[in-house]
């Protein structure tokens, strides 16, 4: 399942990163005259309809003193996949769709999402409401258009639990420029007061203990290797708060959110303690002896900012990645330090303050040093509190052991065997020209991965998209109204699936009939760019991003592209996008790629309109016994761990190079090694199998290489 | 010629970007606990020798009252190539190397290089002085130095002429947070003091009009592009300080410094005015009326600052960049602006001030605003004051408009017959067994360079390295003891020109006797890398550095690589580096590349003790007519300049596909085409071509296409 370049926090980046790739960097100057264009918004009908949650908030907002609120799509764990309670945004704009901030004011109502969801957004939002397009010319960000809907001196309200310290610091320092503050309300999120007993309950899923034959590493183990990490860069607590990383730490899975599998909590490590705070009522027998050999205790879920308050007034450095812990963490922590520094004599000296600050002039005292600077006293005291750097744990998270690797090999063998069944039995159903709908495949494909052992759920929505449903890059069909698939169209299909022991993300693209030269092109060049990718060999401390061009040349080749990420991480058993490591034009990601890690492969080419192709596999990264090492550096290459044959009608041989042709009856000889015994007795998928991974037919004689463009005649000379 | 890795920016940052390539970026634990290393530096005799430069430059420490004093190897104006009055890095650590910083204070002498450069400064250094091996696991940093080698306290003297604003912004921030003061002297270079009459005079060449013919465009013309560019970002004043800058603005050229054809000057233009700010002397009478006729006025060198100040304290905004602007020229403008304002009431609002500060919290008053933010108001000020974006005159200069790009060509023509004159007689002087050594191939060469019509001056020192030197990757061969050249070795040649049309830059790499297999593998990885990225075509918007692995896939897939950047920018008639573009593993550059850039094409690949390869043409960034433009898009793809033979005998076939043997065929075809009519008579150059273009000998035919793994047998079915 791709990522998209568009990103949730719309809030801070109006224009989505697809926007980027088409222009990734501007002069300076073309820049700027961008900011001046006009405003890219859509005003639904005029902005002057009443809506009564909208009414309702201004109400709220007015009794908090606030002249604007910012209501974002995130949780408190800045989730991918949020619980219903936390659906704020979706409730008071109505909009559903995944990436979307709104912003209230007095007189006006205005939510941002990106290009994938300006139509969808336009038939959801009510008359009170105006759409802002972000990355489209002119479409001001949030705090510029703050600056002009909120007056001089105005005050924004913000719910700091539900934005990142990074989000909300630069949302502070735009508006501040501009005349405008934030406020942060610790009062409770206005909008729930506005949803009031219409709110759905927060999630109760039980945990379930992630067995160590599947984790492969003890949770001591883990913690222990955290502390290290914390020592290193001497902090005496760590704060975890992605539930993935949670889950991944504490060897411990949940149900609170569909498809992935992780249970809404935080973990709080200090050099001897380590504690999660959840809801007692999800800890099951199981789990409670799990944690308590582990030596972590469990404590309530909003236990959490009060130990934080604790840990900072005793001066400890806390590590917290700002671009995932909330504001309110982090400003709750920042406050108890304060109180804890300032009853005391201003300048005494607590043992506790990890270090003293110097004096930037030799000639200004102390004290007029301590009193000139309140304005940057609470920079200051954040920098001393907090070890801002990316979380140890997704680090850690990101490479596989051998068991993960084991249980996502085995995933992906199951996922083998339901991909097969439900491929043939596509065909069949097709050739014999039933009624068939995406949501029909949909459904046959989740029975058949259902029907395979430690299947847990769909790692999340299928993706099965008819014709010109495949060019809508996040398409979910709907029973009402979805489109029928026969003969006449491509389909693609991006599904997944979580088991016990791993997580699978899967895209084959078929055409049941007779596909185009152009299809086939099109399907042949991404195929190249999928070929490319999975055969890189790169040498250790490559970022992702060095990886993305393969996977487009061959279609830029043609001046064709895709609008969407090459690769994602996955996570094992675990949420099926996961960082840090990314392959794609995110040019601002310098993680390296390191043995151990998963990520997808999934080159693409959308026609709008018209028809859709995808082509994923997922691989592991793994050292490649090459003939050299240049300076003493490991090279990597790919494992496959994907086994489903690719369509041969679809491939246009002539395109294909020597290699990439071999590469094509390596990878079918692979699934067929693998997958047929798991298929033993089922006939029609063994055939089908076997069919769709024979070596593919000769080509007819290569042309000769092609003559040299008629600059001149070549010189016709013996050769030297 | 290849831009290495390592900047010259030692100040900054220790570690050369050449240790980045291969760990571009860390897990956070793993850099925290590199930091925590030992220091890598060698003392070369305990520090203890006495060293009468570095005594009198402790004496005028003293006397201005600093601990310490850095000594970079910048000038003013930030070249690459400096006058020899401004090397006084070189003067105090008798260090001649390209990179380098030198630090002293009144016990220690330290010189921080990159690993190019290590024997050479070990063997330079005298006792006095301590090698800071830079990029090595442990190496302090100069700031980390510091804080170890000056009393907390202390003063760290700078010439802030010859520090960047970004540099000295960011040392004044790490030395201040570690309890040291950066003090920038405005009385003059502590070293010029030391130096005293024996410092060479100013350089003092005429100025030569750069005719409109090569230019393509007039003074007037590029000067009323950049004031659009100022209206855009709402500036009033645009400084620009690099030399070829200055050259490219005004349509002049120099001869201040050899290679680069520009001239120790400043250009500041306002909406109305424009002043070059350069030594008289230098302004013939044909320049004179040539700034005239473009209504530029010439003032004194050094009035430049009473300028820049005057505009400051009149509250008009400058466009500077402070990646390449002096620290100087930066406080000079701040100090002016808060003097025009200071004197006044301390509340009296200025109508030349931009924009009123915003209140952070609306209670309280504007006049403690002022009066308890005074730490951070020059930083304020600053930010007033500068429009701190990249130069838009590098920017227009990186675009060649169609008669530089005229240039361009032409003098890659001539610089084509300079090679094949040079080749052919390379090989005659190894048949015949001559004495040759590799500074008598650099003069042959730069001779039939000269004897072009047009030519000026090489554009870089020739690097002609015969076996082992040519894996030096800077190498330069000396008179004495430069190694011969026969036929037992490789020999990389890179090289270039500076002619009236254009600039030139082109390495090849020989053998003129028999290679080895290994030789040859190298060198056909490199020119599959070569070719690759010379095929590329890329959607507009495309930064360089993801073009970069397309040239290292091939030796990747070997486990080979080369530790310098593939391509650099180059310019019309001028310096042969220029940005902002690159084709590398920079990844913080993210400058798109664009139709009319020129860019280097220089994978390598480089053998330790052994030999060096490389490849390298100059190609101009074009549109491609791509049958699809993808989203509205324009793809872009590359023209070549460079027209010079690949050695046949180097290529091994059998590695090359079908698309790269026809590659080779078609540039062949190209070569012959363009350069054999300028060979006309010249009957040995011209067989020498006409022998080194033919078509590349058809291969055996190919082996069937490898067997795929033996992880199970392939089904043997019918294909579907």
């Amino acid at each position: 399942m791709l990522v998209p370049f568009a990103g949730l926090q719309v809030t801070q980046r109006c224009k989505p990163a697809a926007a980027q790739l088409q222009r990734p960097a501007q002069l300076p100057v073309a820049r700027a005259q961008r900011c001046l264009a006009v405003m890219a918004s859509e005003s639904l009908a005029n902005g002057t309809a009443t809506d009564e949650r909208v009414e309702a908030l201004r109400k709220a907002m007015k009794e908090a003193g606030v002249d604007a609120y910012i209501v974002p799509s995130e949780d408190a764990h800045m989730s991918e996949y949020a619980p219903d309670c936390d659906a704020r945004r979706q409730f008071i704009s109505r909009f559903t769709g995944s990436a979307g901030t709104a912003v209230v004011t007095a007189t006006a109502a205005a939510l941002w999402t990106d290009g994938r969801y300006f139509l969808q957004a336009s038939q959801q939002l009510g008359p009170a409401w105006t759409l802002m397009r972000g990355g489209s010319p002119g479409c001001p960000d949030i705090p510029e258009w703050l600056a002009s809907n909120v007056p001089e001196g105005g005050r924004v309200g913000i719910d700091p639990f539900v934005h990142t310290v990074d989000n909300a610091v630069a949302l502070d320092k735009k508006l501040s420029s501009a005349g405008r503050a934030l406020a942060p309300l610790l009062t409770g999120n206005l909008v729930d007061a506005v949803w009031g007993t219409e709110r759905p309950p927060p999630p109760a899923a039980l945990l379930r203990v992630h067995r160590l034959e599947h984790a492969g590493e003890s949770v001591a183990s883990k913690v222990a290797r955290m502390r290290k990490d914390m020592a290193g860069v001497g902090t005496g607590a760590l704060l975890a708060t992605a539930l993935d990383e949670v889950a991944w730490l504490l060897n411990l899975r949940g149900g609170d959110v569909p498809y992935n599998p992780v249970f809404v909590s935080y973990v709080l490590l200090t050099t001897d303690t380590a504690a999660l705070y959840v809801d007692a009522a999800k800890v099951t027998e199981d789990a409670k002896a799990h944690l308590e050999e582990a030596g972590v205790a469990v404590k309530p879920y909003d236990a959490l900012l009060a130990d934080v308050r604790a840990l900072a007034a005793a001066g400890t450095k806390i590590w917290a990645d700002p671009a995932k812990v909330s504001y309110a963490i982090h400003r709750a922590a920042c406050e108890a330090l304060a109180e804890a520094e300032e009853p005391k004599s201003p300048r005494g000296k607590r043992n506790s303050t990890p270090r003293k600050r110097p004096r930037r002039e030799s000639g200004a005292s102390e004290a007029s040093a301590a009193e000139t600077e309140p304005g940057t006293s609470a920079e200051r005291r954040a920098e001393r509190l907090f070890v801002a750097l990316p979380s140890p744990v997704a680090a850690a998270k990101a490479l596989k052991n051998e068991a993960e690797l084991a249980g996502m090999r085995e995933a992906h063998l199951r996922d083998a065997v339901a991909l097969a069944e439900t491929f043939v039995w596509l065909e069949q159903q097709v050739a014999a020209g039933a009624a068939l709908t995406e949501v029909g495949v949909d459904e046959y494909l989740t029975g058949r991965r259902a029907a395979q052992p430690g299947f847990v759920e769909p790692s999340f929505p299928t993706i099965a998209g008819a014709g010109a449903n495949g060019a809508i890059i996040h398409y979910r069909a709907q029973p009402e109204g979805c489109a029928g698939v026969d003969g006449e169209t491509l389909l693609l299909v991006d599904s997944g699936g979580q088991y016990d022991c791993g997580t699978t993300d899967v895209t084959r693209t078929f055409h049941l009939g007779e596909p185009s030269a152009y299809q086939r092109e099109c399907f042949t060049r991404v195929l190249q760019g999928h070929i490319a990718l999975d055969s890189a060999v790169f040498p250790e401390g490559t970022p992702g991003l060095a990886l993305d061009t393969l996977a487009r040349a061959p279609l830029w080749s043609v001046g064709l592209n895709y609008r969407h990420g090459t690769g994602h991480g996955v996570g094992a058993a675990l949420n099926v996008h996961e960082g840090p490591q990314s392959i794609s034009a995110r040019w601002h990601n310098h993680t390296p790629l390191e043995a151990g890690m998963v990520v997808s492969n999934e080159p693409g080419y959308y026609e709008d309109g018209a028809f859709g192709i995808r082509i994923e596999n997922l691989l592991v990264i793994r050292e490649e016994p090459t003939p050299h090492r240049f300076g003493g550096q490991a090279f990597l290459g790919f494992e496959r761990l994907t086994l489903c044959a690719l369509q041969r009608k679809m491939i246009a041989l002539e395109l294909l190079s020597d290699r990439e042709l071999a590469w094509v009856d390596a990878y079918h000889a692979q699934v067929w090694g693998a997958v047929s015994p798991r298929l033993d007795g089922r006939d029609d998928a063994l055939e089908w199998l076997r069919t769709h991974t024979a070596p593919l037919p000769a080509r007819a004689p290569k042309a000769a290489a092609p003559a040299p463009p008629p600059v001149a005649a070549a010189p016709a000379v013996a050769v030297a």
